[in-house]
């Protein structure tokens, strides 16, 4: 049997990775590690994977904008969603303790969601590019005084110590990932709906957009602003609504939308994901 | 005469320094260097120095969120604006040819901004927490063979060369820099305001809060969404719209605000920057 083969962003051992396992629940699963977000797009649009799966929001940080950019610009459909715990753990090589760690390396929004741990343990940080690119780094150079800001997968992949866990600042550090393939699919139990829009440089028109799903009753999830590239101080905006697009006031609600707006790009129509810890 | 002392956020030559001088287009100033945002918003609150300016949008990149929760979460006030158009330059030291440079240094987003000429020159690339911090390290280190992408200050400040201008992959580059004070003070030009504010958790919640705006025909310059630390998948609002704070569809349109969203904060009202070059 084929095993199915999905992309993510960053080194094996990333929270990507994670997510993917968490979301197919199978050992039929081919893990393939890309080094960009357009990367992973390339790879889906160019059928070397079946699938691609990517974080779109952090509870701490927002959602990321570079994501959504993809997904508005590509050919790609969006069919599935899950909610990751975000748990950092202090890392070192064997023979190495807590109380030698001089200095950390890791990715710079993990060292930012750290910060406090970070200062009392007086330690000096460094960023680097990824977080399991940073456990990887520190496994390689095996100094007991150096470790990393990681995650569970990332000690087991490089076989590292755990030395701490749970040192971030906010417990409440969830990340929301989806996963993207090439066709447009919708799931028999779709109950959310993300889309992409821009609105006429005019007063109100944002607010007039906004009722298409008021007048309606339809539950606005999250709304994200992006600035549109070439044409400074213009915004498009990524918006999640409750019901699948197959309901019928989501379906006129979007024909609305479609109506008042010059783009409007339905990103994809899916369960709601479930969160795992 | 005392100077104005003014803190922003990275090494003497970064963007915010640049801004800073256009926009008080004065002798008389003292910039201070701070390591992070954090630093700037504890520098003015302690009264180490006058003021300080800080970016909070980029036409590329979008709001930096980091920058809206510390405009909400500190006693601070906006008093002014400007918007600066973003040059990242290629910069060697003496002795460096363009056909040398086999790596290059910079901050991400600067990097990310520059990756079809860094793609094209076939650089590596590493990253470095700050433009200016970038140059001054390329100067430091004195190899022919590694440039920093950064602005024309971190040239004259580190005494770079110019190995070649506008490398960023769209000209269409704005960063816009917001004045911050510790007295709340609205200039008697103002002609543009910015609230942050959360709205309840029910459907149609958003598009209420911007009918205060849209009923009064008051037209909204941005809104972005910031994540409420501590409370996953609830949002506030940050949000910049037409007229100071005085007129009477703005005043009439706040006391409506807060009348229906339970956290509402005022973060300035001020005249609307000019853009420099």
């Amino acid at each position: 049997m084929k095993k199915i083969e999905i992309a993510f962003q960053g080194e094996k051992g990333a929270y990507s990775e994670l997510a993917a396992r968490r979301y197919f629940k199978s050992t039929r699963l081919q893990l393939i590690p890309q080094k960009t977000f357009a990367d992973v797009f390339h790879a889906i649009a160019k059928r070397k994977v079946d699938c691609g799966i990517v974080p779109v929001e952090n509870t701490l940080n927002g959602g990321i904008r570079e994501v959504f950019n993809l997904l508005d610009e590509q050919s790609v459909f969006v069919t599935g969603e899950i909610k990751l715990r975000i748990s950092h753990m202090l890392l070192g090589v064997r023979g190495a303790k807590i109380s030698g760690i001089k200095r950390v390396y890791s990715h710079p929004q993990a060292l930012l969601q750290c910060r406090k741990f970070i200062h009392r343990a007086k330690l000096s940080q460094a960023e680097y590019y990824d977080t399991a690119g940073a456990a990887k780094f520190v496994a390689e150079l095996g100094d007991p005084s150096v470790a990393a800001i990681a995650g569970l997968s990332a000690a087991e992949d490089y076989g590292l110590r755990i030395l701490k866990k749970h040192i971030e600042s906010d417990g409440k550090n969830f990340t929301r990932f989806l996963v993207v393939t090439r066709e447009s699919y919708v799931p028999g139990d779709a109950d959310k709906t993300t889309v992409i829009f821009s609105v006429k440089s005019q007063p109100g028109a944002l607010h007039k957009s906004l009722s298409v799903f008021a007048i309606r009753d339809i539950d606005l999830l999250s709304i994200d602003s992006i600035p549109n590239v070439g044409r400074p101080w213009e915004y498009k905006f990524f918006v999640d609504f409750r019901g699948g697009v197959f309901g019928e006031a989501q379906s006129k609600a979007l024909e609305h939308l479609r109506e008042i707006c010059p783009h409007v790009k339905l990103i994809g129509s899916y369960k709601e994901g479930r969160t795992e810890y």
